[in-house]
């Protein structure tokens, strides 16, 4: 194991400052980790809006984008992505950001910003691709291509280490995206956010990962929309599939920190809590641990995250893994194993925590005896939940709002 | 948005880059709002380590650590606290680290990070002490209050802007922090780790109140160890003491962002999920605009976090005291009130979330149903365990059933 | 411990017949266990309507109810209380029912029946009355007392050999019942339906106790509107006052079996799920062990049940407090004791299941994973809890019921 | 509500006392209306042991079988069923009862007591078979088919009006079974205790239903292991494999009164709270509703239960369908639909729960916040339980912390 370590650092070393590939790495066996989403982290930071989720923060706040990215190489990750998500013009003109930023600009200052980073660490530089509102709004092939066209020229010019094909509920289009992507002779990967039902067409994982393989995606898997568990089901799913059609591919996952064992086929959209009360689903780093296990034992070699990942748990995945991997990531030498920082604990029942069993076997409560575990996914038309019954109710809500953004302007006009 | 922060930014000017002190704002009714507890924060970002929770990454990591400022900064905080919890020597050496850097290093780097920090705003830097080792091992007053000097000399030549004496469990050591800190001239304000039980020496918040208050805090209150709401609870015990004794204060509160329903009466570390798992116990950012009101009804003033405080709760507790404040803080740029940013969702059920009513009412679901909703505090030789009372519990079970059933045979043939 | 027993058996057949009273029994340190309440018992079984909740199934369903005492007989049970509750005459008028039947009828027809099993083992009969709307509407003390005396005269004519003033909310009340019931000569017993928090007119669980005695009760404690353990701590507090103030008497505990931690000072009444929705409240017989041992342990040494229990609850209570009383009751020839009836299961996790330890840690899953654990006691005016959310909704239920009952007059018209 | 009664009476009347049978009944599109699980009921009164389940008390104690059989026919069941579960003569020697009884007094006098009550009302008397312990030993169809002719041969000497092959896990055993009935000539029930999985060879409820129909079953489906919406679920997969292969069958439905979404194919034997903490778990009469409406639209007109129902939960199903049977159950008489018995609360939030809104929509709290709402079922081998896992886990965790950390230090000393 020691000698893999070295082998993998001396050849850094070796080749000039020249890494390894993610389809070289993927090929001779290695763990690629991979990073956490950033919409959701940068949002709780303050410099992404719910709602939009665009990466304009690229642009006008360089500083927190670079200290994500840090402080996800620091907790073992392998691929800086470049935050690239929901950048292409059709989708921050749809989402109403009147910005003078223009979308280049936000996929370029990324790519930068990915690469100073990935060069502090054995990380590697990756463009993506996501889903398109011109797709949902039935343009046309070329129409949908064009706009993955636009963000693939940066990442040509940027020289990104590869190209990832990511959250796409139809893989009609992320096939779409693949081909466009491959044109630039880099390495592709293509990602699904479904779950075991398949995609919005209701096609199968298995035949989703065998149209993505025959698209030319070298690397297939899932993220975001389910939990690691459900995440990592879908993906042996589509291995299944194209092992059955005598097809090869790497596998990824890159799954949700939110336990999500009810959701439907939308995933974590539909779930009442989407997007600002998902706090009792947030996995543990110990969950972390399990799904990091089950992920490798399934044959899936690129094991990363999506949105609710926060870098103590791509760390988590990290040390789950150090066996294989022959070393722990930097960010560990603030984490003892399994609990191991509490071993000088005053308490002794505190002390009593520093152990593997205890945290492996932990049932963690709520301290919320008024909420239920599960909840009822919404879908109007389908299933009648919760807002079901709210819906009756005032919508004061923005006539509130009226007023606070009312007595604002007193303010200002007073000032 | 800018004009919005006109009215205190004209006030700052115009004083020539004076800022209110502490007092003075307190004083003229304004609300101070506190930032969030950083060891957490950077637990989970992979710079401090769970169980020594000590600072020294204000010298390793400096660009870690003045990023978190500058979220609090953009959430709406007031105050930078200096990040130099558990940085008495004392303290450094018990934790065991063999650090080349010394305890003053490390506070004098946080004073210049809070303070570059602050410049940035409209915040005040705030220099802290906390409970000592010390003074658990029953050291003398002398050599307690030694350690406080120590740590206060650093403050007083970074010239912070007032002094806290916080995270204490025993008013005791609280005052005597306070006598050293009151040498300085600056303002102190004093903040224990209580619950409504009152302190480890069964001294009431009442009491504990009014000792400090006597001892020269001009603001007392409670920091960690509880929600929010048993906090706000324990400081207007306080502060009925301190009228009621005929003494004038303000108010501080900064509890955890976990809920703490079942805490006994030495808070969250004696939760058998402390530290690796408190989760599911996260505070929504809508159970932060709850605490926000309770606290300002409460007369409480000064109001922040402790551990488990991510920026985005600061930032809601900024939003729900807007109005009280007369403007919304930077970071709410990207954040629509009240779920606003919602409202172009493509989906209908989600759109139909943007609304303050639908997110009061929300019962979150921890989307964890093999766990419960509460914990039994641990708490050797006082409450046992779970796997405590399976382990020792003698299995009495069978040998009291033959009693028994060998009584009755008895009975039955001497019938 | 056999000798025991037998000197109880013996003593009884000795003194031909007579068996020893409640207060001979209770001086002799001798445990005294009693039934379960029988409204919600029989309200399952089909005899007793929720709402009215009245008795008068003694006279128009005999064999239910004899049936129902002989399983507490069984069970082990030492009391048989006639079934009279809310059998006064001014609850029988208010509660519409338009009956032919009156008061008079159904409290003899309940003391025959008490009686006819109480003969078949070692039991005594009690007479009860309880709160009446009189004093709710304000009737005076010559009014409320005629009341009780109109029931007694049935208990003496028909020569119970102890009365109990139980289920009052008001222990003014309570006293005016038991100045009545002592005119008899018979040993009295009063229980309130209160909590920790006391009485209606908030009078402490210690004062109300003293009062009790004072009035020439003999037997104090409380039943219903509580969980066990709530109850138990209630009658601990009435224990030390009693105590405190010089005075002597003995306890008894007669609670739910339902979990009622949610509970405000009314009880389970104010619980949305009252009477309706209870189910998942309802206490294990395990639950029911360590009821019984506190309750011993706090030395409360009439030991019984209100609503919800059923007779293996009762039975539990006997089990566990076998090793003091020298004996299991009949019904244990139907039960192993700590869930021995398993030993021979051909599963052998199920056989694994036969041990005291597995079923005194179990911590059972309710199944709905939607529901919450703990709910909002109601009460307008006070607390807004689910109710009010609902209260906007169009009461179709009469409608409905309307329909539904049209429906069947044309059924009969056309027959 | 006598006159409710008189259409049916009328036409039993008619027919010179001869009541209609079931498969009239069900032919004319009628709804029959099972009974409940004696043996759970008869536990829980202190009749039947847990663990051997045998139903001597048809001999040793018969006003409590009678008293309960009563209860049901009160409540709207159509159908007594003498009391005879596991009462073939291998099962009562296999479960070590050292009875003086026989198994053919036990049937005869469950015929007798069924009859007796079966006359005071409009039910049909059923005789039943169950699964043996012959068949589990792989004893030879001769020798399992003696078995059921035994039975049988008292059925048809008491006359009783139909049979009923019951509590099946195998379908093979099943079909002998119906095959012995069949020779009766009465008519035949067969209901399996299998879920949506199938049987324990996993054949598919839709194949076994159409292995027992061609077996000469007139009327097919499931009882007992599973909650009734999976019941109802599994019995429509019967349903449709009936249909599909062109036959023609009656269904019938007779499922737990116990919530087990948790279950895995063997049903709530696995669970670890079976059979002494299913509390939490039992169903309201409101759920009861949900149950009898889904199960009459999947086309099931043979509605009952099994273990956990009360004589409540089939008079919730008699009322849900009232309005298609045309009358109320005699229980009824003391239920007020729907909550209406509380219209008349003296508290107005407790008569606000007067209506179907408020019931239908509840979410019960279990009073229980330091359970999970799910379990894990057991099956040693298959699953591992939790305790299991905490035994027989290897402290791993120090160890290999150790081998990573050494490998680390080679690292570096090698770098």
């Amino acid at each position: 194991m020691i000698s893999k370590w070295n082998c993998k650092f001396t050849r850094w070393k070796m080749t000039l400052g020249q890494k390894f590939g993610i389809l070289e790495r993927l090929n001779a066996g290695e763990i690629v980790i991979g990073d956490g989403g950033f919409v959701f982290a940068l949002e709780k930071r303050g410099y992404v809006k719910a709602g939009p989720w665009t990466p304009e923060a690229t642009v006008t706040h360089p500083e927190a984008v670079r200290q994500l990215h840090r402080e996800f190489l620091r907790a073992g990750a392998n691929v800086m992505q470049a935050f690239t998500f929901y950048a292409s013009d059709d989708k921050l003109e749809n989402r109403g950001q009147a910005l003078k930023i223009t979308g280049a600009q936000i996929n370029e200052a990324a790519c930068d910003l990915a690469r100073e980073v990935a060069k502090e660490g054995d990380a590697l530089v990756a463009g993506g691709v996501a889903q398109t509102p011109s797709y949902l709004s039935c343009k046309s092939e070329t129409e949908v291509k064009a706009i993955f066209k636009k963000q693939l020229d940066v990442f040509v010019k940027k020289n990104v280490d590869f190209l990832i094909a990511e959250y796409f509920e139809h893989v009609e289009e992320a096939g779409w995206a693949v081909q466009v992507l491959k044109t630039s002779g880099k390495p592709v990967a293509a990602s699904l956010c479904i779950g075991p039902e398949g995609d919005m067409h209701g096609v199968s994982p298995a035949e989703c990962a065998i149209r993505l393989v025959k698209a030319g995606a070298q690397i297939v898997g899932v993220n975001c929309h389910f939990d690691p568990l459900t995440c990592v089901k879908t993906v042996k799913m589509m291995k299944e599939g194209v092992e059955k059609a005598g097809l090869k591919a790497h596998y990824m996952v890159q799954p949700l920190a939110y336990h999500t064992p009810d959701c439907n086929c939308q995933g974590f959209i539909d779930l009442p809590e989407f997007p600002f009360a998902l706090e009792p689903r947030i996995l543990t780093r110990w969950d972390m641990h399990q799904y990091a296990r089950e992920a490798y034992n399934a044959g899936i070699h690129y094991i990363g995250g999506c949105c609710g990942y926060e870098p103590y748990h791509i760390r988590a995945v990290s040390e789950e893994l150090a066996p294989e991997r022959g070393f722990l990531p930097a960010a560990s030498e603030k984490h003892g194993l399994w609990g191991a920082g509490l071993e000088m604990h005053t308490k002794p029942w505190v002390r009593a925590r520093s152990r593997r069993e205890y945290w492996e076997n932990i049932r963690p409560a709520s301290g919320r005896p008024k909420c239920p575990s599960l909840s009822t996914p919404e879908s109007w038309g389908v299933t009648k939940g919760h807002s079901d019954l709210l819906q009756h109710k005032e919508a004061t809500s923005t006539q509130e709002m009226k007023h606070v953004l009312e007595k604002q302007k007193k303010v200002k006009s007073s000032a």
